[in-house]
C-alpha cells in the first residue's frame, strides 16, 4: 500500500488551522506521541507507518508505507516510523475547582507545549486559552506536549466574558504584582498569563485585581522578563506546594 | 561599503564551533542583543548594519550594509538591523558562594539560553557546564539568551573533576530525589542538572549524596518529565525563595 495523492493533500492540509477545523482532524507523529495517544480518548483516523512500526491496532486503520514517503509526509527533522491523524475531540468544560491556567494571546506553539506539559505535571486539569492563543492542534504544538495533550481539557474562550463569569479567585503575573513567594495563594485560582512581548492587555487587567509577580534576584534592572512557559513553571509550582504543608 | 567575500566567509564560518575557537569570534544578532552586548564588558570586532542600525560606536567598526546583504548573513528568521562579531572573553572562575547551576550535558541551545536566562533573574553569577554541554557562544544560544550571557560567568568544565574539589554541598535534580518542597536548602550549593533524554550521567550521580526533586500532581505516572529549562526554574525558584523568611 501507499499514500494516495488525495490523502497527501490531506496530511498537507492540516498544517493550517482552518483545514484542521474543516476535516476535524490533527496530526501526530512519532512513536512516543502516536501511542500515547492511540492509549488515550482520542480517536484515531488513520495511520501512516512504516514496517518498523508494531502496533495492535486494526489493519483497516493502518497504511504501510516506505520510509521515503514517510519523511515526505513528515514535520520532524527525523522522521520515527510513524504519523496520526486523529480527530480533534470536543472542547470539555470541566468543574471549577483546583488551579486553572487561562492563557491570554500566547502566540509560541513550543511555549503552549511546554506549558500543556506543565498542567499535566501539576494536575492542572482545565487549561483556558484566548480565541487568539495558537491552536492546540498545531503540530509543533502537538509534538512539544509530548503527550500531555491527552490529559489537560482545553477550552478556546472569549477571555473577556470567561473572566467576568468566573467564579474562582483570578491571578494575573505582573511585573508589578505582589511578591508570589509572600503572598497568600488559594488552593482554587485562575492565574492567567500573558503574551510573549506584550504581556496581558489592558482590558483583562482591568477585569482583575490580584497580581502576583516573581522577584528578580539578579542585581540589574536589565534583565529581560522571563519567558512565559518558565513564569508559568515557577507560579504554578508556588500555587501548588502549599500542598505540603 | 559592503562585505567582502572574505568577510562573509568568516561570518559563515562562525556557525562553527571550531571556527569560533579558532577566531576567537562569535556572531550576535538583532538590536536588543546587539546593544546588550556593547553596553557589556564584552569586546566588539566589528558591527555589520543597514542604515536604520543607530548607534554611537566607531565608524572603523562598523559596515554599513545593505537589507538584502543583512539577509545574506542573517540567520534569524526576520534580520533585524544588525549582525554584529564579538570576542569570545576569557572564563572567569567567580568565588564560590550562593548557588551556581551545574549542566551535565546539556544538548539544546534554547534550553542552554533559557538557563542562562534563569541564571540572570534569579542572581546566579556562575554557570558551569560540562565539555560535552552545547556551546554558549553557538547562535541559537546566544539569541535565546538576549543579553543574559553579559550578566552570567560561564564555564566550561571537566565535570568530574570540578564536583572532587567543590567545597559548597553538592544537589542533582533527579526524579527519585526528596522532595524539593520540603527539603532543607541550604543558601550556598551547587545545583546540577543533567541532559534531555538521559538526565545525569551515571559517574556524575556516584559522587553526590543530595537528590531533590520536583513532586508530580498530576495522577497518571505516564506524565513526561519536566523540560530541563522549566525544571531549573523551578528548582532554583526554591532555593532562592528563602531569602523572602
Amino acid at each position: 500500500m501507499s499514500i494516495s495523492k488525495n490523502q497527501l493533500k490531506i496530511i498537507t492540509s492540516l498544517s493550517q488551522k482552518k483545514y484542521r477545523q474543516k476535516h476535524h482532524l490533527f496530526v501526530a507523529e512519532g512513536i512516543k506521541v502516536v501511542n500515547e495517544l492511540l492509549n488515550s480518548s482520542f480517536k484515531l483516523e488513520i495511520l501512516y507507518a512504516t514496517d518498523n512500526f508494531i502496533t495492535n491496532i486494526s489493519s483497516d486503520k493502518i497504511v504501510r508505507i516506505s520510509e521515503k514517503e514517510l519523511q515526505k509526509i513528515s514535520n520532524l527533522k527525523t522522521p520515527n516510523q510513524v504519523v496520526g491523524l486523529f480527530k480533534i475531540p470536543d472542547e470539555k468544560v470541566l468543574q471549577q475547582s483546583g488551579i486553572i491556567i487561562a492563557l491570554d494571546t500566547v502566540n509560541d506553539p513550543g511555549n503552549l507545549g511546554t506549558i500543556i506539559r506543565l498542567c499535566d505535571w501539576f494536575g492542572v486539569q482545565q487549561l483556558i486559552c484566548s480565541k487568539d492563543t495558537v491552536d492546540c492542534y498545531n503540530q509543533k504544538v502537538v509534538q512539544a506536549s509530548m503527550g500531555s495533550l491527552t490529559r489537560v481539557a482545553i477550552r478556546y474562550v472569549d477571555l473577556e466574558t470567561y473572566l467576568q463569569e468566573a467564579v474562582l479567585p483570578v491571578f494575573i503575573a505582573d511585573m508589578e504584582g505582589a511578591n508570589v513567594y509572600t503572598a497568600a495563594l488559594p488552593k482554587d485560582a485562575i492565574l492567567i498569563m500573558g503574551n510573549e512581548a506584550n504581556g496581558i492587555s489592558e482590558n483583562i487587567k482591568s477585569l482583575v485585581k490580584n497580581r502576583i509577580s516573581i522577584p528578580r534576584f539578579g542585581e540589574t534592572q536589565e534583565t529581560e522578563s522571563l519567558n512565559v512557559a518558565t513564569a508559568t513553571a515557577i507560579l504554578l509550582s508556588e500555587f501548588k506546594r502549599s500542598s505540603y504543608f
